[in-house]
Formats: C-alpha cells, sequence, structure tokens
C-alpha cells in the first residue's frame, strides 16, 4: 500500500532556462515548510545502491536531486510512500522527524542529493538499521 | 596579478567515504563565515562557457561544487582571484556583496555549483554586465 504520509510534503520546484546552464531551485526560507537551516550536505549515491534504513528523532530533512535520479522510500511503521526525484520530477521532499526512510541510485553511475536540514548533524538523533529491518521489496 | 581579496574565504569541506556513495559537506550554521540562510540554488555551467559578471550588493554567496569542475573570477575593482573548485579541490566559497565575479565550467558535459546564499534572490540588489565589461583574460 503505497499513500502519503502525514507531515511530508512534496514542494515542486522551477528550472530556469538560462545559456550556458539552467538554474534550479531548492528552498527558500520563505517557502512553505521551512522551519531552519542547521546544515547543508551531500550524499551520492550509485546506480542500485541503497542507502536504508535511517530515521532521524529530531531533524527535519528538504531533499533535492539536482543531478541523476533518486528513488526514496518512506514508512510511518503503518504505511510506506514511494517518491523519485530527478530533472523530470524536480521538487523538494520534506521529510519529519520520526519517518524511517532510505534511498536507491537510479542513475549511472550516481545521483546526487542535497540535505538542507534544520539542525546540524548529531549522531545521537539518527536511529540506522539494516536493509532488512524494514520488509520493502525494492 | 592574482591575490586574494578581502572578505572572500575558501573553507575546506569533508567528504566522508561512505559505501555506494560518499557524504559531502557544504555548509553548518556554526561554521565560521556562517551568516544567514536566505535561499539555496543550483546553477549548472556547461563546458568551457562563462557567466560573467555579476555583482550582489546586499547578498553573501557560498558556493559549492558537488559536480564537475569550476573556475571562479572575481574581481574587487583592483584585482583579480581564481578559485578552481572541483571533488579534488573540495571547499566553500565564500563571495561578500560588492565583488565582481563570473565563472566557467571546466567538466563535461556540465557542472553544477550549490549557492547558499544569505538573503532571497532579489534581482534588484544584483548588477549584470556583459563579459567584456571587464578585461579578464579566461
Amino acid at each position: 500500500m503505497v499513500e502519503n504520509i502525514e507531515g511530508v510534503i512534496i514542494t515542486p520546484l522551477n528550472i530556469i532556462e538560462v545559456k550556458g546552464g539552467d538554474v534550479m531551485h531548492a528552498m527558500k526560507k520563505t517557502d512553505a515548510g521551512f522551519d531552519d537551516f542547521g546544515e547543508a550536505y551531500f550524499s551520492k549515491i550509485e546506480k542500485n545502491f541503497i542507502k536504508a534504513w535511517k530515521l532521524h528523532q529530531s531533524m527535519t530533512l528538504n531533499l533535492v536531486v539536482p543531478f541523476g535520479e533518486v528513488k526514496f522510500v518512506l514508512f510511518d511503521q503503518t504505511k510506506f510512500q514511494e517518491v523519485i526525484l530527478s530533472k523530470n520530477n524536480f521538487a523538494r521532499l520534506t521529510i519529519p522527524p520520526g519517518i524511517w526512510f532510505g534511498f536507491q541510485g537510479l542513475h549511472e553511475p550516481s545521483s546526487i542529493v542535497l540535505n538542507l536540514a534544520n539542525l546540524v548533524h548529531n549522531e545521537e538523533e539518527v536511529v540506522t538499521k539494516e536493509l532488512n529491518y524494514i520488509n520493502y521489496k525494492w
């Protein structure tokens, strides 16, 4: 069963065509859903590789894929939500605290995910589990 | 003459090796030089293409290159500063207001620049000039 999980927001983002290279929006502090800025970091993900599962107890994630294509799977203990982000579905995925998530690279050789997080990374607020901890058919 | 321009900061960033895809830092609110978060956006730049010149009257730019290789040229009306960012020189380039800058793609087919700006984009605070406005041999 795949449906929307409460608190998860998908915000379509503009791509502005510019000679020599497009400009792609990611987040404004005036955007709905913006909370605070804590840290920005990138995660590369190789094609077919899966990074899962993580749950942030305090951090809200804002994920954008400026290069490649990535499948995100979210799980709220009851239902799954799947979101694929790429240039063809250019959007920001907001994941509130308390949601399990993982992601898989769909682009050869790799894709890039930007996380604009509302908190500075702190290992103590992250729960990490092995891939088989949640029964999901990737 | 190429030397450092006052107020320009180059901050080396960590790349954390992770199976399936590295994690690359961009900016923390606790970093030296962090002012405020206004907006995050990407600019793609095709190989050999030059986007120049712009001067922000109010915005401080924080530039990171998560993909490809980009040459930045800064000009303070007196001297030029050249900075090349890539995975091999993974750093954040902080450009304060009042500095002319342009950039050129060095990677085939294109590179990506992330700007973490302290203000939301506002066309009125940007001054844009043609490439030949400043005499620089790209």
